[in-house]
């Protein structure tokens, strides 16, 4: 409730009468949208205690303010701010009543630029195509929402919990260590897992560790955007390496090292981000050599390795003999959906406990109901068996697309069918304007909003990520089917 | 499943029966902690398919490795990695078998300190004081689960979901905005609110906004530690102005004004943290002059609004005329206990938009599902019904423990009975050395883990945060005793 006291005052000097003043006063709170519409007005025997008068008064001054349709009371209910307010709201005729946030305040800040190669407006569409995202129907809400509960329960009846500054949950990183040493071949102890947000909060906190303004960092080219715009951020110079099918080209990068002082470089191995490319075995021990070569930190980011559709014999670069230089960045977001945000970092124990610090400093700690709400569904297989069920499906559509786009697409089109992971990376011929497809496809019924490279320094690339885990079959075919017409038309 | 076939290597020309080749492969997984106690071997038949061998092949060399200790076979389940290993982990007797992390790379990162107020080492206590965390035996865990499971639902049977990348649930910042207007009295639109993780991932972005290395920063003296550090991590210069029994000494803040150009103030005008104390009025109206009459970004931590046990007439500072130089920052955290993390930031639209763009470096977004629960949670009127059950069991916790206090320490101590919050700010005598009590009544069953300020340039205060929200009246007088006790016998 408001402090009534402290916002009317009476002047009973005044020749307008008590109960105007008081109504009055309401309605200037109600101007200045203290009182919103909808908001409900302290009883009046309680706003009668607060300012010390008779009850009646404050009756005889909602009275005033109901006939004015300032406000409403209905029968046996409270006294609220009317839905429907009598006059324009102050901010249109007086502009000495702005909110004092719309006024914008005299001081400088950092105005982030963060250019998206996505489209961000297009909206009424029948079907949308994301980057790749989990079909989120899929989840298995029942078991999610018992270990829940479970969690909360067991947290209630904690007496001494959060007192830990840092404190995840350990259930948490015990079952994910065990999950993560039996997935990937990872050798690690407990001391070098670190739980974060997601995997976009472990590369934050890494990159934010490592680069210094004017350090070099590699990026491959193109590159996951997020990422590269935070290297940049940070003050890196970025260099650029090609991929080809066989991923980043590591003969151009040992180039590169041979005459340039490195500091990090940033990989994806495996469903590279955005062309969904997955690096050789040639080229991984390549790499690994330079590791060793040459100083440099190295984050390895595998946000998608669950996803493998076919026996597929790469472990992460992390399971090698990289001596302490990979960090090794992951999520279950992918696993679970955008609307859960759990991610990992695996590195040395020095690294990562000066992460924990930083990370005190960004955010304090973790969720920790959602941490054993996970942890629960990795102790009793809910998670594994919800990677089976989905990776079956995803399979499936994955040549379902994959076969549609050829037949439907064939010659304007260049693509490598995947592995694994959610979405394809089409790339169409340089006659066929992507950005123009997606601007008219949008008026056909489909939003293109997986990454698309097809505008700016970009353009030469004129592909994008057609995520296809999330839509049907039928959704899948139409989709196609307006990309064909669109190109067709142009 | 780890891939066998790129793990298991067999040489048909080899004198080594081909069984006894995979059994001592196996025994090498193990060894290197790629197949960890308790891990699950594939079956027999799986294993045979990946190697194109033999069934009975594999058979026996899961038999040896039963014969040696190695692996498990309980009937009727598969093969496991023995939890007690016939040998020590080989990274203790072989160094060249050491986790690539022990190695801890040849790269350079940012060690940054955070040097925290509060002792981390107490262990074993029947009784710890916190900073001043609520009581989350008091949850609503059937409501939260509830409305958890509702979200999830309704997040599953949304096709399009996730799609955006700034997608905070906008039915969350509805709630939160109206909730917020008619608690505090802030006029604002939906447009001034930006969710986040909680109020420190607020002050995080916000911080990281305005200050350049070398800007002037004022802060309280003593002022909340993690701010401070976080302040100082971002390159400014600190000036510290005291506090007395009224808040924060304006009139000492003005004085640095009149000769110096301050970029931004941190303060926490309600139940200050540390200190619990509230600004009065005058100061409140003599700063909200002086941030008219000079430009600078105010943050104000509002992060203890909610719990008021008078009647208490001050809005926050943002209320007021402030031309949008106001961030105001809160949480719900102290709301529903430190496993949620829900904090918010109302300021200017550009400003915001700003943060959105870090936050997407950072974090790239909320957590629907939290979001969408907690929303709930606001519609239905949980959130409000569980402020008001804990509002007042706190107060009679405040009631009791300021009595104790007061009874039992009377001379040795100093402080003021807050009017609201979750701690008593207790300071000692200086012929009372809190860091030793702190350390003494540990071995008598007390941990004093609220912030303590008591060594190094903060120990003349040889104060703490007595934090009573989360015990009860008998744990609070054991407490009390105890501390009693210790400082008596020093």
């Amino acid at each position: 409730m408001l402090p009534y006291k402290n916002l009317i005052i009476i002047d009973k000097k005044k020749s307008l009468p008590v109960y105007r003043q008081i109504s009055l006063q309401l309605i200037a709170l109600i101007q200045e949208g203290k009182l919103p519409p909808g908001a409900v007005l302290p009883s009046t025997r309680n706003l009668a205690f607060d300012l010390q008068l008779h009850r009646k008064t404050i009756v005889a001054a909602y009275e005033t303010l109901v006939s004015e349709n300032w406000i409403d009371n209905l029968p046996r209910k409270s006294y609220t701010v009317s839905p429907n307010l009598p006059m324009v709201r102050p901010r249109s005729y007086n502009s000495k009543r702005l909110s004092p946030f719309a006024e914008g305040g005299s001081f400088d800040f950092e105005r982030h630029e963060l250019i998206m190669p996505i489209a961000q407006s297009l909206t009424n569409c029948r079907i949308e195509i994301n980057d790749g995202f989990p079909d989120i129907s899929m989840l298995p809400v029942q078991a999610i929402s018992k270990q829940f509960k479970r969690a909360l329960e067991a947290s209630a009846s904690a007496r001494y919990f959060g007192v830990n500054l840092d404190g995840g949950s350990s259930n948490f990183k015990t079952s994910l260590s065990s999950f993560l040493n039996q997935t990937r071949g990872i050798d690690m102890g407990i001391e070098n897992l670190f739980t974060t947000r997601g995997a976009q909060m472990a590369i934050y906190i890494a990159a934010s560790l490592i680069i210094k303004p004017g350090d070099k960092v590699v990026v491959s080219e193109p590159s996951y955007f997020i990422a590269e715009t935070l290297f940049q951020k940070l003050g890196a110079e970025l260099i650029r390496v090609p991929m080809d099918g066989d991923g980043m080209c590591t003969e151009k990068l040992e180039n590169i090292l041979k005459k340039d002082v490195i500091k990090m470089l940033y990989i994806i191995p495996h469903h590279h981000h955005p062309t969904t490319v997955t690096m050789s075995v040639e080229r991984r021990n390549h790499l690994m050599e330079l590791i060793s070569a040459y100083n440099f930190a190295v984050i390895e980011d595998d946000y998608d390795y669950d996803f493998q559709f076919k026996y597929d014999p790469y472990l992460p670069l992390a399971s090698g003999d990289h001596r302490g230089n990979i960090i090794y960045i992951g999520s279950l977001t992918k696993v679970l959906g955008s609307p859960f945000r759990l991610g990992y970092m695996i590195a040395g124990s020095d690294f990562l406990q000066a992460a924990a610090r930083m990370r005190t400093l960004i955010d304090l700690r973790g969720d920790f109901i959602m941490e054993e709400t996970i942890s629960g569904m990795i102790a009793n297989g809910d998670l594994t068996r919800h990677i089976q069920k989905t990776n079956k499906l995803y399979s499936q559509r994955c040549d379902f697309l994959s076969d549609e786009v050829s037949t439907e697409l064939g010659e304007m089109i260049d693509f490598t069918k995947p592995t694994g992971g959610m979405a394809l990376w089409l790339k169409f011929k340089p006659e066929y304007d992507l950005s123009k497809i997606i601007k008219k496809a949008n008026l056909k019924g489909l939003a293109i909003r997986g990454s698309a490279y097809c505008s700016g320094k970009d353009a030469h690339f004129n592909a994008f990520r057609f995520g296809f885990a999330s839509l049907n079959e039928q959704e899948l075919a139409e989709a196609v089917s307006i990309i064909k017409k669109t190109a067709e038309s142009l």
